[in-house]
């Protein structure tokens, strides 16, 4: 049987390393669809690769084709890794009351535009959950109070412990503590309703309207231990003007979250994400 | 005959302030080509008026229609300015080693797109002396350095004093004094070659770099005793990705910068922008 | 009582319509919270003027207000139309099976942000039931054939007559006849999935393909007997490459159609669009 | 000496290229620093290549990698190219009397932006002569008129058939014929000036006024027998409004028509454009 995989590689830049890994491809009677790579500057030298590929499911099961690239990996210094078509990204959406990221985000998983698995919405509200009812999926209330945010934390943890690869925050307006994200150890994707680096933490059309820009932004990146400082993954702008005040800007900015983080989703669910230091490598 | 002018007003909100404006036009026997307004939120109360006219300078003398529109306007505590298309603008142009925007701004200005007169090239560097000879223009050389900036400045200013309603910063990479700005005591126009607030300070492309986003931005502002904290006019953003090094931000950001700043001097020499605190008002 | 309305006049442009006009709000004891106004150049000589003011419907009835205005009006030979913030233009829907216009359009009339009422969903296939009974709207299946067309738009005509201002085609993919757009005799609004005028008719994704762009678009515009040629209220272009197919054209074209059909239908039930001959002033 | 060479592959797809040809790069001790690749849907079944790579050029003279190259291409039906960064493509540039793209083309060339060597500048007007002269530029003045066309193009071929390695239409209203397309023989790049297909031909931007849109367009492509109609390499827009007559949309598509057509002439001089029936795969 045919079977389509994604190879993301990273290592130290050297000679030969696609002559390599293209070779290898070959021999195993695979059929490269796509190819990108990246190359930094040479005093960094890292060599990024993300593989497209059709192969044989029935000459090289899985545990062989990993096998195989090992050694041809181990070499090299390589991070590597092998996501197979048929088995999608797993993840939890997370949200508060502004629903349209989440909106956007089910009308392109269910038109089948996103290659993964939604398997959870999680709110500290109660508001969404018709919405993820009509998709029928799951739907878990978890209030939030000061004294509770531990407590809520490690709740919402084991709801998504077992069933997600990575979370979405879709407009979720607690700030994740470092302790679980420590604790959760996988990727996190927030919209940030502003153009970062500008109008880092709270309520950033007020500031942008405090400032009276003249384009409003959105930015969707992986969330680190630094408040809105994660890798940048997409950001988009749209036009105000002086007739614009906060809530026209919170209007029109809706448009650009949703976009935002829809694209960011389908790209990392893609694995066209890749990641050096505090940046990312987005192959389109 | 027949002379365009333009009347600015800006006055607290009041009831039938239009109506009083516009049948002060009409019984001047002046004709109304353009006219844009805007009022702050009712708190603020604020009214913004820009009206372009046609007036018979025969039947009545500039002295008379500013005498006219002083005993109107006193009542209503307006401030307002009436500028004749007949009598431009002047600026001159600051300008270090990049030339691109002052290349830009010279042919929007031949082209006659630009309703202003600009009356003299200055630079802290000799490069841009060709450019300005190709045009006719007056060009100063001001070196600077860390002992003479204060006297740099006094000849800058005796240089600017006479010939110039405002300044055009055209990626001058020297900081003007509080001093010289309050002595100056007119606007002045920058570009910063950021999205602000974002990148603040020196070396936006190089911070932008650093820290990995995906749309570079150019912004044109008046300038304010707090550094690139002043009223924005007009910003642009152009999309860029892993691909580009600090090198190919600059260059792409070139395009953005030289247009943007040329955007915000048209508007300005055609007085579209007017002020409230830290905030302009562009007409468009 | 305070309302709000919109008065909204064109006329052939003469000296002083802004003097009467205004002078006539002040002495209704209204108060001008917006205003915007166009003239055209002197050649076709047409005045274009949106009011938005707040007045006391306890000192003067609507018929009392459109009365004096009539009288105001008539001498002017200006169209008028005044419109009361309390009285929402009422739309009915059409959509075929792409539901992503009528979803994002039922999300911001959802969330107030589209000052109408709508008063149906309507289509040709029974897909987008389920997405009109979450909204408790009307949904009415009116299938079509080539032999039924002629009843099938009876059948549209009766379901619509009375209860509609206008209509929203979001993506509904059939032609309405002549005979159909003159019985209706009111504004219907499209959604075109392409650049107009690039692209006009059936798959204008597969045109584009074709063509090879590297920017997609689309337009919302009013439709007139002339496919596709009705004046245009709303454009937007997303980019693309040649590793788009047509599948991911259409894909990415989603998100611009929605978002441009959306903004159009806002300001037409805002009463900023206004039309000359084949084109439209929008006021932003 | 290291060198830098670009290699291009155009050949129908197959499995096992990508090893192939990195494999032979390896075993020429070169180095890849860049490398991308294009395969079309599986029914074209096209695959492109471009790698940049560095090699010594001590081990390896041209001709030596070229008749290796060779060897390993023929069985592959490859068509392909290797170029030297030391060996730039010279291109002349013709315009007529609006010299806002040739002026921006002189600036990045200048500033060493432009892999390319200008070779001379033509026009059928003496308007850009002193603009040629200020970048010590050879200049001809080839005027032309109706029963003068063939032979102008007689001179224009005899000025650039030995100096070429292709030609920029900066602006130049002229139609090239058939017969100079057939007797050249090499790629034109031109620039239209509005967002092709919409208004091919004359005078486009009153074709835009007239339609009333609310986005004007510029459009770089290859020149074919089909006037506007060939393979597009890159395309932008402006926002533009009721406001906006013909001149503003002239003065404002300056902008995107200069900034479009330096985009072209940059990525075809460094040979990221390559071409598939009437569409351009244009390597970012």
């Amino acid at each position: 049987m045919r079977e389509t995989a994604v190879l993301t590689i990273q290592c130290p830049d050297q000679p030969g390393i696609v002559a390599k890994i293209s070779t290898w491809v070959f021999e195993h009677q695979a059929n490269i669809t796509r190819s990108d790579q990246y190359s930094t500057d040479p005093i960094k030298g890292q060599f990024f690769m993300r593989l497209e590929f059709c192969f044989d499911s029935d000459a090289y099961t899985k545990q062989q084709l990993e096998k195989d690239f090992k050694t041809l990996a181990d070499p090299m210094h390589c991070q590597w890794e092998i996501y197979y078509k048929s088995e999608k990204l797993r993840f939890a959406i997370l949200v508060s009351q502004h629903d349209h990221c989440l909106l956007d985000l089910l009308y392109h998983w269910h038109a089948e535009e996103i290659a993964g698995e939604i398997t959870a919405v999680i709110s500290n509200h109660p508001d969404c959950e018709r919405l993820a009812d009509q998709h029928q999926l799951l739907f878990y209330h978890l209030p939030i109070s000061k004294n509770t945010k531990q407590q809520q934390e490690q709740e919402l943890f084991s709801l998504v412990d077992d069933v997600s690869d990575f979370l979405v925050l879709a407009r979720y307006m607690q700030i994740l503590t470092p302790e679980f994200l420590a604790l959760y150890g996988r990727d996190i994707i927030n919209i940030h309703h502003s153009f970062l680096p500008s109008f880092i933490g709270a309520e950033p059309y007020h500031q942008a309207h405090e400032r009276g820009v003249k384009l409003i932004g959105a930015t969707a990146h992986y969330v680190t231990q630094q408040l809105d400082e994660g890798p940048i993954i997409e950001q988009s702008v749209e036009s105000v003007s002086h007739h614009d005040d906060v809530n026209s800007l919170i209007r029109k900015g809706k448009h650009i979250e949703k976009h935002t983080l829809v694209k960011a989703v389908i790209a990392h669910c893609e694995h066209r994400v890749m990641r050096l230091d505090n940046k990312t490598i987005v192959f389109e």
